[in-house]
């Protein structure tokens, strides 16, 4: 058990310094190196393995709505940029400049993408004509690049990876359907397949998305009860449209201006995967997603017999995703590897357990060790890794509401904030003055103005004033 | 029918001019859009379910071989691309620079990744360290910038779409054996997915990669005769473990610089199978990479029974990948679409075939129409779906096979690329001038020295002396 305490020693405790545990299951856990351009990463097998992942279900849920996916150009003329002035305002500061290409000065500076309402609003406009040719529905995978001045691997880099959807519409009420339906697709493939809960929620306009009419968030809690953005819609209404020119022929036989929407997700689940269920022996990855679902120790695999049963239970489970760990190294270093790594369950098979033709089946996620025949061994593990799904879920939930507080009053907001770190329900008179002295007292921010509302008190916990709306407020990642 | 040829008179005849043929198919087709900016296109749904088609099959090929995948940085400083000078000096002349990042002068320009082997070369320095963490076999999909001075849709873009797989390896043997592993993959999947046949064989010194110490290639053969380098292999020896210090300790406990390869492929085979299998009515897609393999078109669809009739077989055949054309357009428009479209089959459905439960199968490949009962069509179709791809190869081949010819002396050299348009077979010294000359006189170049040799003569085609390789020489897109 030497080689096991080692590793595990490599992690900082999540308790005593959550920061630093989360920068060493990143590396530890091998889902990501540095490079050497600040912000930039390099995402190792592991981390493309679980992107790979999440890209494959948000497709797949993408796709049964209609959506076809496209490839825009990497680079946008700055005069291109600037047509949507919002939008300019929003990323201008943190945009990377192309001035060269080859060893000729460009007449026009080109930015890398830092997102592409200006790519595809340019492409509708020609590709759009009557009513017929909508909605369209389009989507890319890529990268895009913002020059953000503090970085952190997954949650916030210069470079990072995401899914980019942007459609328009004939009529305002199918776009703000497109905008809603959208977030609960995020929302749902969080829940379902990563096993973290949401608050879905329509964010302030200080907090809203340049360039959009509203934007609707699903904020997520991590373990130390601070709050992710963890996948955004926004409804644009026309403005694009005016910017750009995108008119369609309606049945009317009248000019229009098409309705727009856009909704992303990004790499940053990742982060939200290591922060709502990690814990201090490294990743635990949801069953759903996970790349590798059952992991096959050895114990005494010189031991006739060991090795070769090691394999055949491989063959028996191959309904799901296996490896077995036949390297050289100790059983105790295996067994802290594949917790490093978060693979929801491990089987442990010794010549002990080849005499009673059984295994022992341990869940990464509780530490609990099964004791299970191997002839059973399928049926076990088709039963278990839906139920360990369910059970982070769960898990992830009870602490979101542990974790959600609310407060009626400035003191009991104020006393909430010096004490916990979670969701903070209070009511707010709708004013961006109240929001700015709310950051600048408490370093807190809305997180959103949920669906579901509730009336905890009559008046805005910061000015006094009379106040309709719910938020949850918290400190952000 | 008066749809129908008017949506075919948009197409240019390819025999009138190929290269006008070309650019209609890919703009009529729906694959591309031209953006702002030149050499830079916007790739559309039917051309980008073509690339995801594409993706899945190879991406599978190369797991098969124990590929993994990883993402590195899109931005590459400038003194680590500058660390290898071949590569720095073959690709320097056509990168684009980042000067700027925000509102600030960034301190070193980056150029955006024109290749990856600096960023994979600087990442294994620190990732590897014994013999035990080798082979590294390493891949990415991501998006290319060269700043070509002619580009065309596909052939050559100034961004684009590939793979880019990067090994190291303990030995050279090993590394030379992945190189050339690769080459067949390549080579299989065009051959069995995309049903186009090529010709293997190894880049003469002038034509290989900038830093290789030997590139190998598959060359197909385009329907005008034209050569199109459809995929690269390359071993690189130890000179990227050299320039970036990548060394490892070997188990007889010395330090050794390990052996590396890169390979790839890109979103130019689109291209390839445009001009290899396309025709006057636009393209043709293998059923094995064909988003859609089957179009079924009701015609007088409001006729009472017709479309869910329709319907039903969309249903009986689930298990292809089928669509229904029940837009308002005419049939033969809904024909003419469906042949430039170049889905495989296409089943027409009307009130006189409901009569007799039949309906009326016509392949796009051949326009061969065939009368099946409706019974009967799952069965049909899963018969033809793989004839029709067999037939695609073996046009192909039959067509490459026809035009490829052999010189044995200059006079017939001159001659067959006077009067003819293909692969030429002849015997070359090794000497670049020859290549040069080859290429003055004729305006061809070495395709590749294949690896089955032939001695066609004994005396090399350009200066007469002695020779002992056999090279494909062509005019190459």
């Amino acid at each position: 058990m030497a080689d096991q305490k080692k590793l595990v020693a490599e992690i900082t405790s999540m308790d005593e310094d959550f920061t630093q545990w989360y920068t060493d299951v990143c590396t530890k856990a091998e889902l990501i190196a540095y490079s050497h351009i600040k912000g930039f990463m390099v995402i190792k097998p592991a981390g493309y393995a679980l992107w790979e992942a999440i890209q494959s279900h948000l497709d797949a849920r993408f796709k049964a709505t209609g959506v076809q996916n496209v490839y825009m150009p990497l680079l946008i003329p700055e005069s291109l940029l600037r047509k949507e002035g919002e939008l300019v305002n929003g990323f201008a500061p943190e945009v990377a400049w192309v001035t060269a290409g080859g060893e000729e000065e460009l007449t026009e500076r080109l930015c890398v993408r830092p997102t592409s309402e200006t790519l595809f609003s340019d492409f509708y406009k020609d590709d759009v004509h009557s009513y017929r040719d909508l909605p369209r529905l389009y989507n890319q995978w890529c990268s895009v690049v913002r020059w953000e001045k503090e970085t952190r691997p997954f949650l916030r880099s210069r470079e990072f990876l995401w899914q980019e959807g942007h459609t328009i519409h004939a009529t305002k009420e199918e776009a703000e359907e497109r905008t809603l339906q959208m977030l609960d697709v995020y929302a749902d493939f969080l829940a379902e397949d990563m096993a973290i809960p949401t608050v879905k929620g329509r964010k302030t306009d200080k907090e809203k998305f340049a360039g959009a009419e509203s934007t609707y968030t699903i904020e997520a809690l991590m373990h130390d009860g601070r709050a992710l953005q963890s996948g955004t819609s926004h409804f644009f209404g026309q403005k694009f449209a005016e910017a750009y020119d995108i008119t369609f022929t309606d049945k009317d036989n009248k000019l229009k201006y098409v309705w727009q929407t856009s909704w992303g997700m990004t790499t940053r689940v990742i982060g939200a995967m290591i922060m709502v269920h990690g814990d201090n022996r490294g990743l635990v990855i949801p069953p759903k997603i996970a790349p590798v679902q059952v992991c096959i120790i050895p114990i005494q695999q010189r031991k006739a017999g060991v090795l070769d049963k090691a394999y055949e239970m491989a063959d028996i489970l191959k309904g799901f995703r296996v490896k077995v760990d036949d390297t050289d190294k100790s059983p105790g270093f295996k067994y802290a590897e594949q917790e490093m790594r978060g693979i929801p369950l491990r089987v442990e098979i010794g010549p002990r357990d080849l005499e009673k033709n059984s295994c022992v089946i341990v869940r990464r996620d509780t530490s609990e060790k099964i004791e299970c025949d191997i002839d059973r061994l399928a049926d076990k593990v088709a039963e278990l890794l839906p139920r360990i799904q369910q059970d982070m879920y769960d898990r992830a939930l009870a602490h979101m509401q542990a974790h959600t507080y609310q407060a009626e009053d400035t003191e009991t907001f104020k006393k909430t904030f010096e004490e916990k770190t979670g969701f903070v329900k209070a009511m707010w008179c709708g004013s961006r003055e109240c929001e700015e002295k709310i950051k600048e007292l408490y370093g807190v921010t809305s997180r959103c103005i949920p669906y579901e509302q509730e009336k905890i008190a009559d008046t805005c916990v910061c000015c006094g004033r009379p106040a309709t709306k719910m938020v949850y407020w918290g400190k952000a990642y």
